[in-house]
C-alpha cells in the first residue's frame, strides 16, 4: 500500500500506514452531499462526456482557470442568457490539460488524481499531450455497464449515502430507488434554505411551492411552520436522518409568533427588508433546533459564506460558479440564543460546520466541548485538504476530544471522487494519530479507536445511521 | 528519560532530550495559579477522597463528561440549590474512568496520567475495569504524612508559589503560612476583579468589605482608590509581587476623576449600565497600570472569556463550571490609551495573557516587540497544550523574540498536577529549540540559555521572584 | 551547500537541498522595496559607518532593543529636536552586539548573520566580547571599492531592483542612474499615498508639490487626477512596472466625481473629517485601479498596518521608528466596490499585501482562486520569515494555486541584505515543496517548476519585468 499524505519520517509513517491499512476497507459513511439522486433512480442511468462528468459541475477546476483569464464559455459553463459557449468536449478537455498545472498543490488535484488512478485506471498526470488519450480512455470507460452509478456504489463499498434536497422537493428519484428493489442506502436530506431566507431570489415562488407539495395553505407564520413540519416527517419517512441549513452568519435570535408573523407578512407583501431576513433566518435556526429536538433529525449548519460575490459571474452564469468567499464567522455570542433554549437539551444534536479556522480552537471546540448537542462537522469546502485537516484536528481536539467531532463527510457533488476523499480523509487521520502515538501522546490501543472512530463510527453515530 | 512529547525525528528527538535533561531538575516558580492557601495553613492538611482531588475541582474534565450527556450531578458537583447530587465518590470516579477515552488528545489526559504516574506511581491508563483499584491506590497515599501538601511542595521542589487572592481577602492563611515557621514560599496575588467590575453580582457588598478590611470608608470614587492603594500596600507587605485583572475585553479608557465618580455613584446606587462598567473597568485597568507603576507589582491581564455561557448551568451549579467560552479579541486599538500613558514607563511590567490565538502574531508579539512595559504571558487555558505552546512559539518569537515572554506558570488549582505541567512546558520548549537548531536557526549555546530563559529565568525575573 | 533551513527529516532535507540547487545561481528580481535609489546615481558613492549602515536604518532592531528598555537616543536614532543623541558609532554597535542575544529566534538575527558571512566573510556570533574587532572588519570593508553599490549589485546578481517613491518625487536619482550609462536596472514606483490620504500629516503641501512637479494647477478633484495621471505617466516613462498604496483598511467606495470634488475641497479647506479620509482613501483605490486597467502598471495594495502607535516615539523621532502595529483586516467585504468594477478585468493586476495572517486561508486565497486581476504577495514585514512562509504556502497554495502568487519581494531598505532574504525565501520553498514531494502532493517534475516560479518567474511576470 502506498504510504501518500504520511509523514516521511519512517517511524511515524510505518505507525500510519499500520493503522490505515486497519480502516482501508471500511464501508464508507456519506451522512451529507450533494450527489443527484437521478444517478440511482434507474438502472440505467449513463454518465454524460468525461467533461460533463468531471469538469463543468466541478467548480473547484474552473474558478481556478477563471482566475487565471480562462473565459468559463471556453469551458462549455452554461450562460443564463443561453449565449454561445465551447460545445465540443475534446476542446474543453484540452483546455483544462493544457493548464492542469494551474492546480498544483490543491486537493482538487489530488481527488482527481486517484480517482483517475483507482476508478478509471489511468496513472499518467494530466498534460496537453496526452490530453486527447485519457479523453478516449475515460469516456470509453464510462459506456461501460460497472460505470453505470448503482455498481459503482457497489465497488466504492458505500453503505450509506445523503444526498441534499429543498424542502419542497417531492423525492421523486428517492421513491424511485425505493421502488426500484436496487439495495443501496441513498437517503434524502431536509435542506430549508430556500423557503427560510426571506431575502433569497424566489422565495415568494418557493412558498407556493412549499404550500402545493405539502398541501397546507401557506398564508401565515403558522401555516408556514405547519407546513415545514409536514416536510421534515414526509423526508423522515423517506428515510432522511438530518437537515441542513446554510447562513452567512451564525445570528440567532428567538422572535416571538406575533414579530415572526409580522416579518413573515412582509416577506409576503415583497417588502421584507435585509434586516428583517437576517432576523427571520436566525429565529428560523432556532425554530429548526425546536424540531429537531422533537422529530430527531439532526441539524447541520453551514456558516460563514458570501455567496455570489462577483455580479458578472452571477449575472451571466448564475448561482454555485465558484465566487463565493468565505467572511469571518462569530459563534459565542451569535449562538448564544439558540444554546440558551436547546443547548442542554438531552435529544437534539446539532453539527457545525464554518469557513473560518480561526474560530476553531477560540469558539468552536470551547462549544462543543461543553454543550451536549454539539458536534464539529469536518473541515469544510476550501478546509477539505490535508492542511485544512491537520489543522482542524490540531486546533479542536485538544479542547473538545474526538468524540465531539462528526467525523467525516464528503460534501461532494463529484460522485466518483467520493473514493479519493474519504482515503485522503483517512489517510490524513492515520497520520495524525501517528504523530501523536510518536510523541507518546496516546497509546497503540488508543490510536486503533480513534482511527476507527474518525474513519467509520463516529459519521455514523452522529447522523444516527 | 523518555522521550515523550519530542519530535520523532531522531536528531531532533536527541537535541531536545539534552536539552531538556539541563533544566529537568530546575525548580519551579508558579507566579500565577489558583492553589487554595488553605492547603499549606497547617502542617495537618489532609486531601479529601480521590474525587474530591482529582475530579470535582477541575472542570477541564467535568466539562467533557457534559458535553457527552453526563450530568454534573452525577460527577457530585454541588448544586446552588443544594439539590439531590451523587454523593459515592467510588461510584463518581468510576463513571469518569467509564468515560475516560474522552478526554484523549486532550492535555487533561496527559496532565492526569503523568501526575497519576510520577507522584502516585500507578502507570495503567484509566479504564472501566481498574476503577475501583486505581482508586484504592490513590486514597491510601493521600493518607500518608509524604502526601501532605508541605511535603509534596518540597518533594515537587517548588520555589515559590503564588496564590490568587481577593482584594478584600484578609490574607489569613498566608498569614498563619508566614507564622508557622515553615520555609516554602507562598505568595499572594492581588486580584481585585470584584470590587471593579461594577457589573458583577455583589460588586456593592464587595464595596462594604473593601471598606471593612481597609479600615476605610468608601462612599466616592477618591476614597475607593484610597482602599485599593491601601489594599495593594497590605498585598505586597505580604509578599505579593503582581497582581491580576480578568476582563472580557481589552477595552482602556481614561476617565476624567469626576467621570469616575459619576459612575461609581451610579454603580453605589445600582443604577449602573453595561457601558457604564465597560468604561469603568476601562478606566481602572488604567488606574490599576499607574498604581502598578508606582509600588511595582506586576501587572497580569487576562483577556477574553465570556464566562458563564450557559444559563442553566449558571443558575444550577453557579460560576467556573466549564461553561466559559473564548470570544475574538483587539488589542491594538484597546490598549491604545493605557500604552500613551504608561507604554514607555521604565518600573512598569505588564503581562498579557489571552484566548484569541489569532493576536500572538498580529498584535501581540508586534506590541511586546516594541512597548517596553509589556510581557506576553504563556498560552492561557484551552491553549495551555501541546499544539497551544507550539502555535505561540511559532507565531510569537520572531516577532517578540523569547525575551519578551513571561515564561511559564501552571495557572491551576489542581496542586499535584504542578510538576506534570511544568514538565510538559519544558518538554514542549525544549522540542521547539530542538527544531530551531537542526534547521540551524540558532546554535547549541543560544538553544542552552534559551531553554533556561523559558524554563526557569523568565518567570523568575519577569515577575520579580 | 549548508542544511541551513530545511527539515530536519533526511529524505526530505535531500529533496529540499536538490530542490534549492537548481535556483541557487537565478539572478534576483526585488520588485518591491525601499533601497535608496541614490546608492546608485554615483559611481562613487559610499556607505558610512556599520552603525549607519546595518543599525540606524534598521527599524526591525531598534525596536526589539527598545522593547528592553534600551532607549532609542543610545542607539543614535536621531531626535525631531535635534536633542542629543549617542554619536559614538562603536558604543553603539556595542551597545546592540551587547543585546544581540535579544533578537534570537527573529529573521533579523538571521538575515545579519547570513549577511555578515556572506558579504562580509564574517562568521562569528555578534557578542559583547567580538564587538569591536566585527566593527573594525565591517569598518574595513566598506571602504573597499568592492563595497560600492553597484559593484554589490552585480556581486549579488540583482536581475531588476525597484525603488518607491513618492507621486511627487522627480526621480532624479533615478535619472541620473539612466545618464550614467551603468547597466544595472534599477526602476521607479509610484506611490501617491501622501497626496491621497487627505488626513495625512503634510497632504496640503504636498499637493502644492504635486502641482509643482506635474505642471498642471490642482483646483479641484478633476485637476487632482489629471496630475495623478501625468505622475503616472512619467513614472512609466522612468521604467516604473508598478504603483504601490498603503492603507490603514482595504475599504473602498465608488464616489461621484461631486462628491469626491466635494471633499477634495473639504481636504484643501483643512476641514476634512476622519471619515472623509477614509472615504475619499477608498475610493482613490478605485480609482487608481482604473487608472492601472488604462496603463499597465501594477497596483500594490499594502494592509493593516496602525502606524506610530507610540505618541512618544512619533513626537520624538518620527515615523517608521517601529511603532507599527497591526490591526486586524477584511478584504471580502471591502474590497467588493473595487472587484464589482474591476475584478474581472482582463488587463489589471492587483497584488495584495496584508498583516492579518487569518485572511489567509479564509479571504485572500478564495478572492485569488477567482478573480483574474488578483495575485497574493508573499508574506509581509513581521511574517517575512519561515514560519510566516510556512504559514503562507500552507494555508494559500491549496485555495490559490502557486500560480496566484506573486513570488518573493525582499521590500527592505538594507540593501546589503538582499541576498540573504531571498535566500532565505528560497530555502523555505524548496523545503515546503520537498515536505510536499515526499508525501506525494506533488511530483518530481512538478517539484522543479515550482521553485523555479516561486524563486523568480512569478516575481518577473507578475511585475511585467
Amino acid at each position: 500500500m502506498s504510504n501518500a499524505y504520511f509523514s516521511p519520517d519512517p517511524t511515524q509513517q510505518k505507525v500510519a500506514a499500520d493503522l490505515y491499512a486497519t480502516v482501508h476497507d471500511l464501508p464508507l459513511i456519506c451522512p451529507h452531499g450533494h450527489v443527484d439522486p437521478r444517478l440511482f433512480a434507474s438502472a440505467d442511468y449513463k454518465f454524460g462526456s468525461p467533461v460533463e462528468l468531471l469538469i463543468i459541475p466541478d467548480h473547484y477546476i474552473f474558478r481556478m482557470m477563471y482566475s487565471q483569464g480562462i473565459p468559463l464559455e471556453s469551458l462549455g459553463i452554461p450562460r443564463q442568457d443561453s449565449g454561445a459557449v465551447e460545445r465540443d468536449h475534446r476542446k474543453i478537455w484540452q483546455t483544462v490539460c493544457d493548464h492542469w498545472y494551474l492546480m498544483r498543490g490543491t486537493p482538487t488535484y489530488l481527488w482527481l488524481r486517484d480517482e483517475l488512478r483507482d476508478v478509471f485506471g489511468i496513472t499518467q498526470k494530466l498534460n496537453s499531450a496526452n490530453a486527447q488519450a485519457i479523453y478516449d480512455a475515460i469516456e470509453a470507460q464510462l459506456q461501460l455497464p460497472e460505470f453505470q452509478p448503482r455498481r459503482l456504489f457497489e465497488r466504492f463499498n458505500i453503505e450509506v449515502l445523503a444526498t441534499t434536497d429543498a424542502a419542497t422537493d417531492t423525492l421523486a428519484h428517492h421513491q424511485a430507488i425505493r421502488t426500484s428493489g436496487w439495495s443501496g442506502r441513498i437517503i434524502p436530506t431536509f435542506r430549508p434554505d430556500a423557503v427560510v431566507n426571506v431575502d433569497m431570489v424566489g422565495w415568494r415562488q418557493n412558498i407556493e411551492k412549499l404550500a402545493e407539495v405539502s398541501g397546507i395553505v401557506v398564508t401565515n407564520y403558522p401555516t408556514y411552520i405547519q407546513a415545514l413540519e409536514q416536510r421534515r416527517a414526509f423526508f423522515k419517512s423517506m428515510g432522511a436522518t438530518a437537515t441542513d441549513h446554510a447562513a452567512m452568519t451564525a445570528y440567532t435570535e428567538v422572535l416571538s409568533a406575533a414579530e415572526a408573523d409580522v416579518i413573515f407578512q412582509r416577506a409576503l407583501a415583497g417588502t421584507a427588508s435585509a434586516d428583517d431576513a437576517r432576523r427571520f433566518t436566525g429565529h428560523m435556526l432556532i425554530e429548526m433546533a425546536r424540531m429537531s429536538s422533537d422529530d430527531g433529525l439532526v441539524m447541520q449548519l453551514h456558516i460563514g459564506s458570501f455567496r455570489n460575490h462577483n455580479p458578472l459571474i452571477m449575472e451571466r452564469f448564475g448561482r454555485d460558479m465558484g465566487a463565493d468567499i468565505p467572511i469571518s464567522s462569530e459563534f459565542t455570542r451569535n449562538l448564544k440564543p439558540l444554546l440558551d433554549r436547546f443547548g442542554n437539551h438531552p435529544a437534539l444534536k446539532v453539527v457545525l460546520f464554518n469557513l473560518d479556522e480561526t474560530t476553531y480552537s477560540r469558539e468552536l471546540a470551547p462549544l462543543a466541548g461543553h454543550y451536549p448537542i454539539l458536534r464539529l462537522g469536518p473541515p469544510w469546502w476550501f478546509f477539505d485538504s490535508l492542511n485544512g485537516m491537520r489543522r482542524f484536528f490540531d486546533e479542536v481536539v485538544e479542547t473538545a476530544g474526538v468524540y465531539n467531532t462528526a467525523g467525516f463527510n464528503d460534501d461532494t457533488r463529484a460522485y466518483p471522487s467520493i473514493p479519493a476523499r474519504h482515503a485522503l480523509w483517512r489517510r490524513a487521520a492515520a497520520d495524525w494519530l501517528a504523530g501523536m502515538l510518536v510523541r507518546d501522546l496516546i497509546d497503540t490501543d488508543d490510536a486503533y479507536e480513534m482511527i476507527r472512530a474518525l474513519a467509520y463510527d463516529l459519521a455514523k453515530a452522529t447522523y444516527n445511521l
